[in-house]
């Protein structure tokens, strides 16, 4: 009988390596889609980039994901309507996917030039 | 000059104690609607439930929020496909909304007699 | 044997018409977290708005509800990169929840003075 | 001056045909994790679907996408509490990306020998 993995695999009519590049944007639309809209102040914004962290590593083959959630968006006024709805313009993730010897590195934050949150490749390495 | 409060209380055609319960409804539909579909393991849902509480007390009037997130959904299985999307049925919350003297607590929790995660009020008092 | 609305009637400790601004807040929080961050475009605002509607139609003593996207977040531009994700601020929402002979307008709109897409009650009514 | 497009793609540290694949993924991950959670009825359902499919068209790079969702969850009962929180198990997605002359069809679905809703890549074609 085959494990969860393997015929998970045997649906892909791709490459191991193209696999991971897959895998590693659905991260990202995961980063993105799941926590848009998500109150935060400041403290709670370093919780949440631990639970955003934390559960994007719950995916399958995940090797690592770093999130950071700009602080400049917590204004000096501290009444009850200052607290801040998470926009992706404000993430910054950094994540490895790693599938057998292949590692892909994806990021996603706001591009200033482009003037959008901009999830790209920065790297596939092979162990 | 009004501040933001008197502000948003100007546009309330309802008495303060109606807010309040209105107000508790809107952190409800938030706890359910922002976060069902997040991906949770073990390792991380502690740290989860935590979010979900700092988020919802970053929304206006709120008082306390405690979550609990139900760990039966992880399986004895550790393989890559073993984690748990939240669902509804699975969070249990209760949350408590303070304006002026009133304060409303809410509970969300799955009903086995209804079949359904029911938000519902449990307590409205006056200080 | 009671029916499911019965039951669900019996956990709250409040009157009905307290309940009934109880659920307008849920709708308000579930307009807003489950659908911010949805990528959206000229050619599928109006369906965008038509599936909120329904959404939100579909969920409890709901009477009715109408939800516009302000089509002003939509450039000029066409290329690729210019769609736009939903954003609170940009939704304009009226519901009315009737609970027995109570009926609830509640409203969601960016509010200029408050800086802030403020969710309110704009009615209550007895029939 | 460089057009977005060409900004965005001098990001890229990977293939036209890899970064497709990771278009394909972000694709997936957002009609999961945004409309994982949306209250659905049998009245709403053909809707949902269709501001699903025009919500994805909007993103970059897509070709087209075909959303279903499992009829079988709406109950012959039609009491107030049985309606719908969208699942993933029940979405049945079929997606297209294009960039340059690569193709790639990505699928998500329920696979019951899996027990998961599996995201996929069931063909990459070059014209």
């Amino acid at each position: 009988m085959m494990d969860k993995e393997s015929l998970a695999a045997s649906r892909f009519k791709c490459s191991v390596r193209e696999r991971a590049l897959f895998e590693a944007g659905i991260k990202m639309g995961t980063i993105y889609h799941q926590f848009v809209g998500t109150p935060v102040n400041l403290e709670g914004v370093e919780t949440l980039e631990l639970a955003m962290e934390k559960s994007i590593c719950a995916q399958p083959y995940i090797e690592s994901a770093s999130i950071h959630i700009d602080r400049n968006v917590f204004g000096k006024s501290s009444d009850t309507y200052s607290y801040f709805s998470l926009t992706g313009e404000k993430i910054d993730a950094i994540i490895k996917v790693k599938m057998d010897n292949i590692i892909v590195t994806a990021e996603m934050r706001y591009d200033p030039e482009i003037g959008y949150p901009l999830m790209f490749v920065s790297e596939v390495s092979e162990l």
